[in-house]
């Protein structure tokens, strides 16, 4: 088969990161026999310093036209003193509601061979956890009216949490979904006890929910919820939230993992397209010196062969090949340990391949 | 010295709580030659129970008309059907504001005697850690704007998140005051990169700094201090933050502690008055049980010793009492572990009134 990949590299470490999964992208190619032609536009920082704008129209023209999206992070201290509709993250934002990604998969996953790197104590992590947060991406305070007020108190600034009925129930559609793929339970996150939009978002999950009741549904509130990562991850299947809930709660859950370098992440919509992405960002300071760990965005193409292109085999292999070289001891810098076989870059892309 | 506290005994084990609290108080009191008078009132569940109200008149003229309140804890399944503006967290939120408590102050240190109950491994936690959270807590979406609208994608809720440069600095002012009184350093954070409000938020901070540059400041994005709390507590001195993350990452740090039955916390605003509660809730399925810890409450009435009466040494009294129960084996239910002293809530609250 023939797929058109969209490829963002972006900023700091994108471009190498990116280059490596797309290496990896190509022998699976040609193992399988599929044909997959990259176009490399441009976003983030570095559409600014070329074209004057985080997110050229032609950047979203492509994307458009092609079956999926591949990006490599955004960002970096050099643009820092923009303006926010100027800086590298607004492109990121702007290109997720372009393209109609409401949709945030985070799996946050122990890696057997990398469980030493998990900050929980052994006892709290036995036999592993397997989480997905499915992260509401194109709305709430992200995208709400926002501004700034003369108010009795004096001068302000303000942000608008929203959310829409149609809005609330299409991401928990997705959250039931991809429960019914996995361990079948959701657990939703909300501040329902002080949040006009939290009791709307409740009342959404729970009408949805009449069509999903073979699965197990659970309500948190979102500061137990930060507690309750902590306490037992292995708790959680499916996580559903909100934009910024999401956005703080995935971050955590990753960082149980102990492997940030190593999390991939789909931003989907309607029907089949999806933009993936490293949950990592943009590492300036070890960006062009062969360090950075190539892994996530590798797993986050898996994520594109299997939720855009429906190719299932193929993407367990390249998983496959990505926990071999874990298990045979190969490690980038971030998640070395003693007694294992420090590598860089590209030598990590090159085993990931040659183990494909 | 006489002082006149208004206690709030709340809901579920909130009665239990206080009364052990009140004991250590009047010990103190006996020993340091202080008269403490205590004028108990309804808020909470059992105010709407009682007067149809979770926040009924006579408890905020009661409590403007003392020098400090002492609080068990608010709410319960039983009312967590009624509307928004009758919850026993709505009582809680406007006590709050009506007192003018804009300052929300916890603290969540690991105590040696039980760093086994600590979830982070123990190479991540050697020699302890420290934190105290300066949360906002009158401002924000809290009390922002809300309601529901139609809007062109159908039904909405929303929630205004809202901050004036006033509000900014006078917490951020106590951030910088407390930080003094303590290892010198404030972290901020917000999530300038999307919010205007943090956006405006930060520049305030900055501002105010100038006033303080003796302090070490830095600023964190949400998402990533969500991470690096996990990473690495002990990075953490003062941190200062919005009502909302602060609501989150307080709750993150408490459940780093491992003890969540241990900590305080203080809510201030001009002046010496304050409020003073646990940090955990009010645990309906324990209460009436004499299974509750009452360590919380104990110590949220040092640091009203100290924040409101300034009296530092029988706040250091009632403490070092704390720490010497724990140091010599007791615990409640909620911090047992193999080899210590199983004891009750009224057992723990005389061992404390004994070794004070
Ligand atoms: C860069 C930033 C705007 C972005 C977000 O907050 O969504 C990032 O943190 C993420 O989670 O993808
Ligand atoms: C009960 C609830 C309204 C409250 C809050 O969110 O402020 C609680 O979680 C807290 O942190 O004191």
């Amino acid at each position: 088969m023939n797929f058109n990949v969209a490829v963002i590299p972006g900023d700091g470490i994108g471009p190498e990161v990116t280059e490596q999964a797309v290496l990896v992208l190509e022998k699976i190619g040609e193992l399988y026999n599929h044909s997959f032609n990259f176009t490399e536009v441009l976003a983030g920082g570095s559409a600014y310093d070329l074209k004057g704008t985080p997110l050229p129209q032609e950047t979203i023209d492509i994307c458009k036209n092609s079956d999926a999206v591949l990006l490599g992070a955004v960002g970096g201290p050099k643009w820092d003193n923009l303006p926010g509709n100027l800086r590298p993250e607004k492109g990121l934002l702007q290109i997720r509601k372009e393209l109609g990604l409401y949709a945030n998969i985070r799996p946050a996953v122990l890696f057997d061979p990398l469980k030493e790197a998990c900050p929980l104590k052994p006892e709290l992590i036995e036999g592993g956890f397997d989480i997905c947060v499915v992260r509401e991406l194109t709305g709430g305070m992200y995208f709400g009216e926002k501004g700034r007020k003369e108010t009795d108190m004096g001068m302000a600034a303000y942000d608008t949490e929203l959310y829409s009925e149609p809005e609330v129930d299409r991401i928990v559609r997705k959250a039931f979904e991809i429960a019914r793929k996995r361990n079948n339970k959701v657990t939703n996150i909300d501040k329902m006890n002080v949040l006009e939009s939290s009791r709307l978002w409740r009342e959404v999950v729970n009408k949805t929910y009449e069509e999903y009741s073979d699965v197990t549904l659970n309500h948190l509130l979102v500061d137990n919820a930060a507690m309750q990562l902590i306490r037992d991850p292995k708790q959680f299947d499916v996580i559903v939230t909100t934009n910024m809930f999401g956005d703080i709660l995935s971050d955590e859950a990753s960082m149980l993992t102990g492997s940030i370098g190593m999390l991939p992440s789909a931003s989907l919509g309607e029907g089949k397209f999806g933009l993936y992405e490293p949950i990592h960002g943009s590492a300036p300071d070890i960006a062009g010196q062969d360090k950075a760990n190539p892994l996530a965005t590798i797993l986050s193409t898996a994520m594109m062969l299997r939720f855009s292109f429906d190719l299932e085999k193929e993407a367990k292999a390249i998983e496959d090949a990505v926990l071999k070289v874990l298990s045979e001891g190969y490690r980038t810098k971030d998640i070395y340990s003693k007694g294992t076989n420090l590598v860089g870059l590209k030598e990590m892309g090159r085993l990931v391949v040659s183990f494909c």
